[in-house]
């Protein structure tokens, strides 16, 4: 089982998972609405385009779909879209759970929707699919966005594995796109591999920390420090603010012993509270100045490139091991030559080579 | 020809190009004397654990072979050697040209010998096929090491990718343990991948750093410093060793910004000099802590459990997309599917599956 769900495939299909709900009430009706008659492909592209909020939510629901029938029609549907969709700027938030990321979501998301910004705000969390829906799931948290008509809050899809879930949110940003939004926020836990699947699908990626009695040091997950182009350090407000201050300093050192990125950008670190909105629209700023800097340089529409044949072939190698730990003679196989080459009776390439073997004389 | 590279294979064979040369003129004579006749795998495996050097390093050529014939008895030698091996301590060395490795490794390996120990000093380095051995290719710089009768050194395998220069490596340790050295040393250059390969198959890695106007900065690939068990600021003699100090305050404050290692290990930094040998008993020493530590907390031996896992998987993987990226009908179509979802006419997703559903109707 273990390896199995290792190797499970972005295009893993899960039955008896129900998409997630939909938070927005009028939306629900909506949606109610147009699910009287089946819609086409075509037509549910015009309606994204038409930036039908229904059409929108209808077909990242078919996107999320875990029945292969769907899946057909639901390429049909993101190629048609890919033409218009692009424009935007796609920010990747991430943190430990009690950094206050949903607030600041709130806040900022609040902040760009003033200056007259569509934003969509999505997420990747693969363990939404226990707790469903950690993130995101409880509207009350991101009361004001949730009912800004410039806002759209989708939260993670499901489904068991990473893979799965990224590729969702990865097609689900070309539909907000093709709908007309310009700021996409995708949010992930600081925990496990999400971060690494965001960062491959966003322009900006922001690392939001808390201070406090050395637990600016805690939690930061192995090479997430270096992914970030921006640490912000949350709840600088009241008695909280010099320790901040303090954390943004230290943050601000280390960040210089990292090696100069490809983007040309400097990593950037600031305070900011989501509870009194001081430092808010220095975020955003920050944010400009990368677009500014990075689409000067082309780096930006190099790395989208870059970002996008990186899915395609991290597709492909997912769905090549699916296929192959899931060959029946692999499974029977695979167990004895894990064991035989963890205690060194094997080496681990020559166990590879009768796996392989099997595998390949079919 | 860029994703060829890209996924090919640990096991990829290359014809035309010559193991590495061997370094030692008296193993050179003994190899001619050997050669007469052609060893079966029992004598060969006889010979490695009588610590016999010439058959040590005729197995470690048949590890290199390029020849697909020579695979089968390569296992045959390695699998017997397996219950043999596993008895040393794999130290990893890294640093970008310049921080002075080769005399670093001089002067560690001389004082290991010292100390009564056995020394095999390995490399992976990708790149030696072009450049012919860049690393430890130059005798002159190992000079002392070269003629020490318990040190043993051997070249990078050559190979045109990583994946087969790593696993020749690999199991070059795992021959030279049956031999009864008791301290590999695996070098590598800090640039390209190869440092995660290296990382992979060590129990500790030492970065190697020089100080300097601010380039104490420069070079440090992504994520090595993470990698890091020690940091150790090489060069600091003479007018160096102010700075060497500095440098080395810096990354200690540095290294106690990343989470804390599973292995329970707090990286350390230090400086030292290969010319003077200041530090470099305390090198061997930090490294003796790390194993009572980690062998005390059983770390130790599930890292290298885990190890052995995951060349199992690296390997099944890249045979896996080698075969697929090598299939004719995927040739044909692979390069247009890249453009098309560069440019954002298809999506990552379908164009992916378009190439799968080739390769898996034949």
């Amino acid at each position: 089982m273990d390896s199995k769900n290792k190797i499970a495939s972005t295009l893993h299909e899960k039955a008896g998972i129900s998409p997630p709900e939909i938070l927005s009430t009028n939306v629900v009706a909506q949606i109610q609405q147009f699910r009287k008659k089946q819609p086409t492909s075509k037509e549910l592209v015009e309606g994204i385009l038409d930036k039908n909020i229904t059409a929108l939510s209808r077909a990242i629901t078919l996107v999320e779909s875990t029945n292969t029938n769907h899946l057909e029609k639901a390429n049909e549907v993101i190629n048609a879209c890919l033409p218009h969709a692009n424009k935007s700027v796609r920010i990747g938030i991430t943190g430990v759970p009690g950094v206050g990321k949903s607030t600041f979501i709130e806040a900022f998301g609040k902040y760009l929707t003033g200056l007259g910004k569509k934003v969509a705000v999505l997420a990747v969390d693969p363990s939404s699919t226990i707790s469903h829906g950690s993130i995101l799931g409880d509207k009350t948290r991101m009361e004001e966005l949730v009912k800004d008509k410039n806002a759209y809050i989708r939260p993670s899809a499901s489904g068991e594995t990473l893979g799965g879930v990224a590729r969702k949110t990865r097609e689900t940003i070309t539909l907000c796109e093709a709908a007309g939004f310009d700021t996409i926020i995708i949010e992930t836990v600081g925990v496990g591999q999400s971060e690494t699947a965001v960062h491959s699908m966003v322009d900006f990626f922001l690392l939001l920390k808390i201070s406090g009695a050395g637990d600016e040091l805690q939690g930061i997950k192995r090479g997430i420090m270096e992914m970030a182009d921006a640490i912000v350090i949350n709840k600088a407000d009241g008695d909280n603010i010099r320790k901040a201050n303090l954390a943004k300093t230290e943050f601000n050192r280390a960040l210089h012993l990292f090696p100069a990125k490809k983007s040309g950008w400097i990593p950037t670190t600031a305070t900011c509270s989501a509870i009194t909105h001081d430092g808010i629209p220095e975020v955003w700023e920050t944010i400009s100045k990368f677009l500014e800097q990075t689409k000067g340089n082309l780096y930006f529409f190099e790395k989208r490139k870059e970002q996008n044949q990186y899915w395609m072939l991290e597709t492909i190698n997912e769905q090549l091991k699916l296929h192959f730990f899931n060959h029946p003679e692999i499974q029977k196989l695979l167990d004895e030559n894990k064991k035989a080459v963890q205690n060194d009776e094997i080496s681990p390439f020559a166990a590879a080579q009768i796996l392989l073997k099997t595998y390949f004389k079919k």
